[in-house]
């Protein structure tokens, strides 16, 4: 279960309210018109699960295979890599992933030094076909470990890519295994498609309980259930002159992987130019706690007051470890916390934390998960992506493409032809 | 060598020339009020090194470590591990550095769960010394592994803090090794002191060729040899309302870490009370090229324009890694980058990008490293303290202190009280 709470300090008016409910009817209008599919990914990715998991049944090769390697960048690989980073210690049983992004040459010797390629399945992802950084990657592979992708070698290779692409009609043409992206589910809202369900299923995680999440919560908002989503959307954008950013505090180490995907997300679906020709958009930052309370907070509390602050809080969490009943001499004063757990610490700083915050004026809200679980992520991805297409609505711009990174790749072919 | 380059649009009349100046008198009055102490740490810390490396020769203990454990959170360890994560790829022989910071259950039992006791040096950083999650931490480390810090163990204890904090006394009271931190020397401003030389010292880094760097340019600065430094805080400065955001577009994966040290110079120094009563600042924000531009890079272009950019570039790395001269079938638009090097595609990554910002009309600037060495990572640290003290400066406030972050502690020990 995800719980919403916001501090925002205003007055739904009627107003408000009739913007609300018209901003309701535009989305609704707008996943009528399939002007975008990922609204739907939580059924209509459903079978990609069985397939593969069929795959890994008749599979010897999948069985034994201990990697899962996924060649791809930025919507590819963000969403995909963000699931990984939240449940690969909690999945004891779940395979290696290994995220192969950056042209960075020492990460990439790194990665690919602990890679045995007998043990590992190579997912190539790229929504365009053409994406060069994968690609590039994808050759260093073929060539450092021979991989025989015309023939021999092809059973570990998957291809993840738009029907008819360049890397497409290449898997096809030597029967490399293809799964194909919906045309109208751009790449950072395609981690519940083939993008993220094929390797994550792979590697062993409850991908159904993901995006049975997924459905429940774009089911639920549709049903105007999930009323949150349309006052946070309406309370975002209205005052986006105010708090041009909103920063999301998350309190556990694994989900900083989420907050890279979240910043993705917001930041260029919503930095867009409207049909006035405005540049319009909020600008995401993603913060860990308790760590950078000792970094960015002080920012938050006494700098100038243009950022909103979305806590991302865990309960329940396996209590295990209580900080021991030792006194220091001399540091008796740090005995208060002696007998609780690590994560009872950890939850008080963020309520600590919400708390100061919140006696400032500013405004904030926060979703608690009452369980890591996938069923709980899949909520919480849907979440946000409904949150994404309101502010989008709202602004008048598509927050589906992403023209303003074209100029910079033209540029770079230029460079090198 | 580090060199810097901005494309501001703006012209330098007299007024700003004159302003410049007086920015300048300000900042040497504080210095020679000795206001903060970093300033003259590139030569102050010389000695620390010796003693360390002294320390290093003498004990067979230290020379068979193999793991440094830094337990320190915020500006106790974000200095050091930023330069830990530049490194660590680049000296074969240096000791492994595991960083206990955030009290978050899974990422501690983790890292825990990889320190063999016998083959381990502990250091406890806490400028105040009564750091609640440093010392929880250090409490079940006590436990964890019975260390007898009282006695046989305490060989394997450094602690780092202030003189006469609660942990000054504690460790003196056993006869642990204890560093100072200059009580002039804030936390975020405290890497170049014991805070992160003994640590990285003891690890096998080149702390001298680092601490030159940092006094080269601090020298080089007072010298007005530097001037670039008063003209970007000038720009920065007078631009605060218009540009409230500076976002650090790093070209390497192992400068991440890198970038959050600089949030948490930049945020928790800048963010502030003014004289007058105002809630002034700058907002860090951190990124990683070219990973990041598949994120990022369209709020950039395209969202409201109120964001500087600066360019973190690496010149002459070591050219490895050819992208193989492979075609693949019907991808063959994608090899006109076959036989350059991966670096060289990262680096016409950051090219690319800077000059399709550049051409948006946004205002950008750029530092290039000509080696990723001690000695230039020492100046880039006091470029961007230099930077800092420049900008608080010219906001009339105070750089060193966050009193901002108080409000949440008090509220985190009544809730446990």
């Amino acid at each position: 279960m995800l719980q919403y709470k916001d501090y925002f300090i205003w007055e739904i008016d009627e107003t408000i309210e009739a913007f609300m409910n018209d901003t309701y009817k535009k989305i609704v209008d707008e996943k009528e018109h399939k002007v975008s599919g990922y609204y739907a990914l939580g059924e209509d990715s459903l079978p990609i699960v069985d397939t593969v998991l069929e795959q890994i049944a008749s599979s010897e090769f999948i069985q034994k295979c201990d990697t899962v390697v996924v060649i791809g960048i930025g919507g590819s690989s963000l969403g995909t890599k963000a699931i990984h980073s939240i449940f690969k210690h909690r999945h004891e049983d779940a395979k290696r992933m290994l995220f192969l992004e950056n042209p960075d040459e020492i990460d990439l010797s790194q990665k690919l030094a602990t890679i045995e390629k007998e043990k590992t399945i190579f997912i190539v992802v790229s929504k365009s076909g053409s994406t060069i950084e994968t690609l590039s990657i994808f050759k260093e592979i073929i060539s450092r470990f021979s991989l025989d992708y015309k023939d021999k070698d092809k059973h570990q290779i998957i291809a993840i890519t738009d029907f008819d692409s360049a890397l497409y009609k290449f898997a096809q043409h030597y029967g490399i295994q293809t799964y194909n992206i919906p045309k109208n589910v751009g790449g950072r809202f395609s981690v519940l498609s083939a993008v993220g369900i094929v390797p994550l299923t792979l590697a062993g995680y409850d991908t159904k309980a993901l995006l049975n999440g997924a459905s429940m919560m774009s089911k639920n908002f549709f049903a105007l259930k999930e009323k949150h989503l349309l006052e946070k959307a309406a309370f975002f954008t209205t005052h986006k002159e105010q708090y041009p950013m909103n920063v999301m505090f998350s309190y556990a180490n694994c989900l900083e992987d989420f907050t890279k995907w979240y910043v993705q997300l917001w930041g260029e679906s919503l930095g867009k130019i409207d049909k006035e020709g405005e540049n319009v958009g909020l600008t995401p930052i993603g913060h860990i706690g308790s760590v950078d309370q000792h970094s960015f907070l002080q920012l938050i509390m006494e700098g100038p007051r243009d950022k909103t602050v979305t806590f991302i809080k865990l309960e329940n969490f396996e209590k295990k470890i209580k900080i021991p009943n030792i006194t220091l001499k001399f540091i008796e004063k740090a005995d208060y916390i002696n007998g609780y757990t690590f994560n009872e610490l950890i939850d008080g700083e963020c309520e600590a934390t919400k708390e100061s915050i919140i006696q400032q004026g500013i405004n904030v809200d926060e979703i608690t998960l009452d369980k890591l679980n996938e069923n709980n992520i899949g909520k919480l991805i849907m979440y946000y992506e409904l949150l994404t297409s309101l502010c989008g609505k709202i602004l008048h711009i598509d927050t589906y493409n992403q023209p303003g990174v074209e100029l910079g790749k033209q540029i770079l072919m230029k460079k090198f032809n």
